[in-house]
């Protein structure tokens, strides 16, 4: 099971999706999309196997050609009562028999293909060596933003997993912290995601005092004590749509030095926000937020980008980050997350999910910025 | 998370299981392996990563070389934590970087390589684009049975995540069946497999009446009837290590027909565990409990193949299945999971575990294979 809950979408909307998929490909010079099971397929059908193994299920989008979800045997019976299944045809193949010949008698024997970036290796090399004339490109890299622009109901579903998590932020602040473990904490937190309405939690990073400088921290046994900073940093899917959002608190009352850098923080986070408007540059994102660092003398310790696209995933393009130019289109959905992190001591990272609007941003995530304090 | 807790082996252990591997990779022709996070990863380092996302982690095993786990500078402290960590170099590369470029490095320019199957494309292109002139198998195409012979104390862990799977199936007989739905017996299974002390849940089929038929239904809403064929097959890891067992069960009494069915699939199971002994080539294993089936009539209803591997997956080499001519040997662990499945009507599985012996097969399932009934 990989947990992800397609939205109630209709098999129109998965039509059109695997249209636009398919437009978009031709005028990319592609003979067709290959999207093995993920996010991809679950934005483009809402097809969800049991199970992702060595049995290959992949879906073909060639312009010009009705949609072929290539399917185990075995799982066709699951796979046609997947939402987007009236928009395609099926064509299941049974244990035995060779998967990689049957999907390329589908495929153009020259042709160059863009394939979901998940999709395992070895689906790759069987496709390579059925049609050795054919090419090859990652997804993310033919079509980045494929899924990066939500449309009208993405955004309600991902403003409502930001909403979601903040009411469990305001939740956690008032737990005790001071004497209990990260992991004690990362289990409360895990639990108020589900009960305002998360169906996965992706992860629940409690990064106390040094813990909190290793930016991927997750849970570890720390006992929390009085005068820690803690990181928090937290999202999952609601409704088959992400959350992500990013904390920092502290255990009773903070230091002057750690104010300051909390502050610093906060400021570049409000700047890469406030740099967010139509066709500004992804990396300007970046850029904006670590200026605000740098400038403070606290640019080695930065050790990240800026952001990173959501939506069926906590984690897909657009990313904010140096060299990607991609300008921002309304619609587009990331994180605005900058940190920094004192090896050894401490850090400090605040992260909200931002839409992007006509005239600027607009934050999914409205808990306060300011440096709380817990007990 | 992919909630996939390592055994507790030591750094030793890894380390002369990453020799064994370079070493078969070497006898094999091949320059070398390429290990992504997966259950490869875990078996060779004990290492998984938080989140498998687009930033490359890699392990490269050459012959003759140390090994290298080339990660993100971000994930680079929590692998430095792994079980194996201390048998290899960590090789760090920044966001912004190019992974590909760091890892063509430390490979043979011209080399075959083997990749572990589950290596997202997105990687295998970027080798393959930074190093033209390298070619690739998938690890299980070159190295099938690289991670199937079990050890005396892998050996032992998957007895004991049988014998709990085994216990709960003992439990959940006791439950009552008729008048809930599917989901609710199978949420019954879930816990009792945690009670049992599985850390992870992989799948509880619940698949009754007409849904026994899908051999890969997973839960549905059907409310089970009195009257009611219903297979119940279900495993997960325990300790680092999988089980996997069904039993068909019965809602009250069977008729003459469903009883029939239910014995021939008995007498198939016993089939392919009676061929299980060193030396005999994995289908015939498949052979055996086919031609039961199929002696009986009900061949075209038998439609996948007998049997998989289990070891740190659920799923993996080797398969009992035609055309697999790798003889058993001593230590290899794998399912024999004959079955029949009557279209709109309903379907029969047994399966258990088996190990292989010096002198034959060793079952890790030893609970009733009569048709059990229940309420």
């Amino acid at each position: 099971m990989t947990g992800i809950t397609p939205a109630p979408f209709t098999a129109d909307d998965y039509q059109a999706r695997m249209e636009r998929a398919a437009r978009q490909a031709a005028e990319a010079g592609l003979a067709g999309l290959l999207v093995a099971p993920g996010p991809d397929l679950v934005w483009l059908t809402g097809y969800t196997p049991t199970a992702v193994t060595e049995r290959l299920t992949l879906l073909v989008l060639a312009p010009g050609r009705d949609p072929v979800l290539v399917v185990p045997t075995l799982e066709a019976p699951d796979a046609e009562r997947a939402p987007g299944a009236r928009a395609l045809t099926l064509r299941d193949w049974t244990d035995g028999k060779d998967p990689y010949a049957a999907t390329a008698a589908l495929l153009d024997a020259q042709g160059r293909f863009g394939i979901s970036d998940n999709t395992w290796a070895m689906h790759l090399l069987g496709l390579q060596k059925a049609l050795p004339g054919t090419s090859y490109a990652s997804l993310t890299e033919a079509l980045p933003m494929l899924r990066a622009v939500k449309d009208a109901a993405e955004l309600e579903l991902l403003a409502a997993a930001g909403a979601a998590a903040d009411a469990a932020f305001e939740e956690i602040r008032t737990v005790a912290f001071a004497g209990r473990r990260e992991s004690d904490v990362a289990a409360d937190l895990a639990a108020l995601l589900r009960r305002f309405g998360h169906s996965q939690v992706d992860f629940t990073i409690v990064a106390s005092g040094p813990n909190g400088a290793n930016p991927h921290h997750e849970i570890g046994d720390r006992v929390i004590e009085r005068g820690d900073m803690v990181v928090l940093d937290f999202g999952g899917l609601k409704d088959g749509y992400g959350s992500d959002t990013s904390r920092t608190v502290h255990v009773g009352e903070p230091t002057d030095e750690e104010r300051r850098v909390h502050d610093i923080v906060r400021e570049a986070q409000e700047a890469g926000f406030r740099a967010v408007r139509p066709g500004v540059a992804c990396q300007e994102v970046d850029r904006a937020a670590r200026a605000v660092i740098a400038d403070a003398g606290y640019g080695e310790y930065f050790i990240h980008r800026t952001g990173h696209g959501i939506g069926v995933t906590t984690h897909e393009p657009p990313y904010m980050i140096e060299g990607e130019e991609q300008p921002l289109v309304p619609g587009m959905c990331f994180s605005v997350e900058p940190g920094i992190y004192l090896p050894g001591r401490f850090g400090v990272r605040i992260e909200d999910i931002v839409t992007v609007t006509e005239d600027g941003g607009r934050r999914l995530n409205n808990t306060a910025r300011e440096m709380v304090t817990v007990d």
